[in-house]
């Protein structure tokens, strides 16, 4: 259809009919559909009618070419005028090809890859029927107590930026239109919703505008500028306002400020949970503020289509504002070609070829492999074939691997860890036993593992949360690992064996008790359908691991929030001062994180040349180029994720430590040496003053080359204006 | 002098004379002190001149008649105008006669002895020489990892606020000029030096601004309605400019919108630590930033001496903002009575007498055994004295009870626990052993402490923090116990024995492993130089407990910050859908703090009647009067605090589930029941909406009426318009 085309089917349509294309119903509403999909709010008692359910612009959480097939056409006979519906769901990190989480996916440092995973999870979705994913996820968070930290990229608004875009590219592709492998992309959650206090789950959060600006924004504007087609409400409160009833943050900014004209829809409930909030009294109220804020779509409760038609008769609610949002959801069924193609890409027979296809389990295990982040090793890694390794701990066996938001992926379709390692190495050599539950350990559990390991070489712990500790609802208090985990790392250590613990988890842990008890930590996250082998590929050296932390890891939970790109304050604690107690600091733990932003080790050694500046003035017609080599002086092959940081001296307002502004993923041969430059604008140098106008200063800026956000070589350089 | 004669007066200064007016040292700059004073910051090479020393405005940290007049009359040779020095010191809770830290005067809720308090101190450091204290701290406080929480009164606006003017008025009383026994009183920190990330020292505040003026600046404002001279500037960002070089908190704010003409003082090298923030580039920027923010008195760096007078010659800072500061300080001056009286009320022999005066101390007794808090009570106490008690714990024998800011405190003057209870009952019944360090234990300690706990028939253990692990530079990142001293617990726990912990500490503690074992908590804080007989005088039931908690005790430290005046989220947690995974919640505690805002236990009980309201609906003409009884249903006369909270229902902006709105502590004879009545009127409904805008809303609110924040009796009304 042209604009003109849905103009008119737009005037066609009756209020009802509107305000019917701006709720969207989970799919056990529609015939055709046998399950629930997976319901992440509370499930409301709708009182909505049998006439609106046919005319419900679109579908959350069906997945099946089949089934969405059914749907669809039940759906196109009763709805008067044949508008297709939409279907969407939270592929967030794979449909049924599971990649990593995305909190792994960000310590990749890979953006071609983190591409692939999604242009992948589109073709499975797209094929499967879904014409829209919910996702990126690309909230900025600082608090590993949150549970949802496992589906956002990290505490960085570059890095996570830069993987907001791939995520976007991989979903969208360049033409919905024409490509029904991809699948229009929803970024959320929109705004901060990752900064909710004390990292409780749908908490509070409370910003300066400049810090909403400065860290939280950017990632959304980026998916914006990629292209996203959507953008959904968070549940949190913006400035005091819950974000879908929020107009300044909803109109001012995403439409008028960013220019934003695509789909805004709440998140599960969001609607109606203006009322919990406060700032509606009842269904009316709270359509209203969603209305008036700009939200398109009303998900999972009713006070659209209850509320709305009155509002828009007695003139409280502009019918304008109605047929703003209508266009627009009109819009992106045309954008995805359903009005010629209500089927689009939904197809059975192909389904059953591309979803979990070789190819791309293939590609899941590479994104696994690099996702991995070693955090410390004293040479027990890489295991040798001929060791004989004692596998314990909850996650020897255990096929929770795929982590929280993975839908369609199948513990059936999963190889466990021990089975991996057989299948790597002689399974004679091979030893497995649980330990202990993720929480709990019996006498029994504990003698079978002090006697397969004492029996052994080395002694490999698979530990970690099970997925329900992380994930939305997911918030813990404490995130050490469980005391039955701990009590198992503490008895084994008693062999005096060398002792490797792998990781499952979906936060940055206090790793107290683990990291300082044994001899390799690698921290695997839940690594997605092919995670165990990915890891066995590590555990022996097949491949040698390059993942970096996408988030700093606490010393302790009493530590939190604690992120790279934090302010000097007026008190900096000093090397030179270490009894200075009037510093700014903990009297029990220092202020660094136990393992900084940007952290990974590799089995190999890599060292940095000298640093070269092209000069040590800029403008803003003169970028710096930068430029450093860096030598793989060990006996591997290896890939370094040489890290570039500025930080600008003095500002008008306070400015951070270091910020992460470039980094390039090397692969260097054993021996070699590479080249690596990078340039340095002006434009990179700006930031929100007081007055948050965002542009640069003149003056001091300092320049950091190095292998993480801590170990950095530095110069200093002048922007002149 | 009149306001002519000080403007003649500045008149007559050269540019140097006045800027040193607005440089504060140490007092070991000068001739005749003999001692440092308690120096808090890092000491700076000055670089100042001798002649400048000569000028030097006002001293900092000197105390005691004979010293401040021996420099006070060497300081009046060596100036050319004769213009008399301010002395100034940190005079928070007590002189020499040390009260409970502030946070424990917050939990007395009793403003009457808060103001008398204030009164002893200001009338022990006026006959001591002193002008101005650096008090009272009114920073609100959510995190009780920083150390400097013991000096705040809690996490409530509304009780801050009271707190304030009691101390101001304790301070100042209603002249300073004619009243000799009184000091003027510095506000500090300005502003949200309280809300520090992490709770750690110094650290970078980000706040919203509705979250500043809705929480933070209420206190403040309280100190300068209630008349308060000056203010102090706070170490850490507001809005991400430093406070003391921050032109729309000082001048706009403070200055113009707030109307406070009084001097405005940076905290101790707060000026020159611009740099560190990296908003200066250097000293003269400092100054530059400084002075135009507002700031009249540079605290102990000399950014101002050194590089204002060229600012002002070379016209980059017009002299007019350097006579404005000088001007402020001499009507400080004029207002102290100093240029008639240069010693003011500096008396060595009136001070032999007064400070620490018997019936000084009394006041402080009586404050400590208000403050202290009983949080948990299964009935062992109060204890009686025929009862063998064994006294165990590193503060059984400590004099280590002071806490925290209290300078001239010494410990030879305080009695430790044991000694009080040896004077209560006869000694053949107590025995008292150390039992653990503050965080070590040895075998021998803990065979003693088993030893004399066996012959027992209750243990009370006198456990805690050593003040400096709260206080300025005390922030600590695991705020349980020490180890050694839950070890303690726990070995003692398997005698079976009554067991009965008093703590001593200067923050909310993480208190498992303490209130999960034992039969009764007493929370007694640092009580001051009479605390161990004011407990002791609980313990045995000689007072009756009426302590109330100012802040939230956690469940954990991973729970941090909570805080009683929370919002409700869009998805808050109900007790009928506990096993709901998708509510605002932890996985792994509840939402509620261990111990509630409010909260604290009496040896009787209370039994609340009907609350009645005089209507149902409200105006600002009309407001509401809410009745409610008391009974003492118990057999022992106790004081309750009855408490009384709003909430806004729906307002245009997210409001509190509770805020404390008004309060009465009364007494109750055993079996007495007395009538208590409170008025809600129009503007204490009023709140900061969504542009800032100080108003209230027509509509729904609840009225609760209870003994703390949590056990509440709800009643609701409207507000019409």
């Amino acid at each position: 259809m042209d604009n003109k085309q849905l103009t008119v089917l737009l005037e066609k349509m009756t209020l009802e009919e509107k305000i019917a294309q701006m709720l969207q119903l989970v799919v056990s509403y529609f015939v055709g559909s046998e399950e629930d999909g997976q319901i992440t709010g509370p499930m409301e008692s709708l009182g909505i009618s049998e006439e609106t359910v046919d005319q419900v612009g679109s579908a959350l959480g069906l997945g099946g070419a089949a089934k969405v097939i059914q749907v669809q056409q039940t759906h196109l006979k009763n709805d008067r005028l044949g508008i297709p519906m939409l279907f969407m769901a939270d592929i967030i990190h794979g449909y049924k090809t599971i990649f990593p989480i995305p909190l792994a996916i960000g310590c990749s440092w890979d953006q071609e890859l983190a591409e692939q995973s999604a242009i992948i999870a589109a073709k499975e979705a797209a094929v499967s029927g879904l014409h829209v994913t919910f996702a990126p996820m690309v909230d900025l968070v600082r608090d590993p107590r949150w549970g949802r930290v496992m589906e956002s990229t990290g505490e960085d608004p570059y890095l996570n930026s830069l993987f907001a875009r791939s995520f976007v590219r991989g979903f969208q592709g360049d033409d919905l239109t024409s490509d029904v492998n991809r699948v229009a992309a929803c970024v959320k959650h929109f705004a901060a919703y990752g900064a909710g206090e004390a990292g409780r789950e749908y908490n509070t959060v409370d910003l300066s505008e400049r810090q909403l600006r400065e860290y939280y924004l950017p990632s959304y504007k980026a998916a914006l500028d990629e292209g996203c087609e959507l953008v959904m409400t968070s549940f949190n409160t913006v400035h005091g306002s819950p974000a879908t009833g929020n107009r300044a943050l909803m109109r001012d900014l995403l439409r008028t400020e960013w220019g934003f004209d695509g789909v805004l829809i709440s998140d599960w409930g969001a609607v109606i949970e203006l009322i919990a909030h406060g700032v509606a009294e009842d269904e009316e109220q709270a359509a209203y503020l969603a209305v008036q804020a700009g939200v398109d779509i009303e998900m999972m409760t009713s006070c659209y289509v209850k509320y709305l038609p009155e509002l828009v008769r007695s003139g409280k609610v502009d019918e304008s504002l109605i047929d703003e949002a209508v266009l627009r959801i009109l819009n992106l069924k045309n954008k995805l070609g359903l009005f010629e193609n209500p089927l689009r890409g939904a197809d059975p027979l192909a389904e059953e070829e591309i979803v979990f296809c070789d190819e791309h389990r293939a590609v899941s295990r590479e994104l696994a492999s690099k996702s991995c982040v070693l955090l410390k090793n004293t040479g027990v890694l890489p295991l040798q074939p001929e060791q004989r390794v004692a596998l314990i701990g909850p996650f020897a066996q255990s096929k929770d691997i795929l982590g929280p938001w993975s839908w369609l992926g199948a513990e059936e379709d999963i190889m466990p860890l021990d089975k991996a390692i057989q299948e790597k190495i002689t399974s004679s050599n091979v030893f497995v036993t649980e330990g202990s539950g993720i929480d709990a350990m019996t006498e029994e559990q504990m003698q079978e593992a002090l006697d397969i390991a004492s029996h052994s070489d080395v002694i490999v712990l698979a530990l970690g949360e099970s997925s329900p500790m992380s994930g939305e609802g997911g918030s813990r208090s404490d995130i050490t690992l469980p005391e039955a985990q701990l009590q198992l790392i503490a008895h084994l250590q008693t062999l005096n064996k060398p002792m490797v613990v792998v990781l499952f988890n979906g936060r940055p842990l206090d790793l107290r008790g683990v990291h300082d008890q044994v001899d390799a930590v690698l921290e695997a996250w839940f690594p997605g359908s092919e995670g165990a082998s990915a890891i066995t590929d590590i555990l022996y050296g097949d491949v040698n691991p390059s993942g970096r932390l996408s988030m700093s890891f606490p010393q302790a939970v009493g530590q939190i929030p604690v992120y790279y790109n934090h302010y000097n304050t007026g008190r900096p604690k000093k090397e030179s001062e270490p009894d200075n107690r009037y510093a700014s600091q903990f009297l029990d733990i220092p202020n660094e994180p136990l393992f900084p932003f940007g952290y990974g080790l590799s089995y190999t050694e890599f060292k940095y040349g000298e640093m070269v500046l092209s000069a040590e003035e800029m403008t803003s017609d003169r970028p710096l180029q930068i430029t450093t080599t860096i030598t793989n002086t060990g006996y591997k092959a290896g890939e370094e994720v040489v890290q570039l940081y500025v930080r600008d001296i003095t500002g008008e307002v306070v400015r951070p430590m270091k910020e992460l502004k470039a980094y390039s993923k090397v692969l260097l041969q054993a021996g070699e040496c590479k080249e690596v430059s990078f340039t340095v604008t002006e434009e990179q140098l700006r930031y929100h003053h007081y007055d948050l106008s965002y542009t640069s200063d003149a003056g001091e800026f300092a320049v950091f080359v190095g292998s993480n956000s801590r170990d950095v070589v530095e110069r200093r350089f002048r922007l002149l204006k």
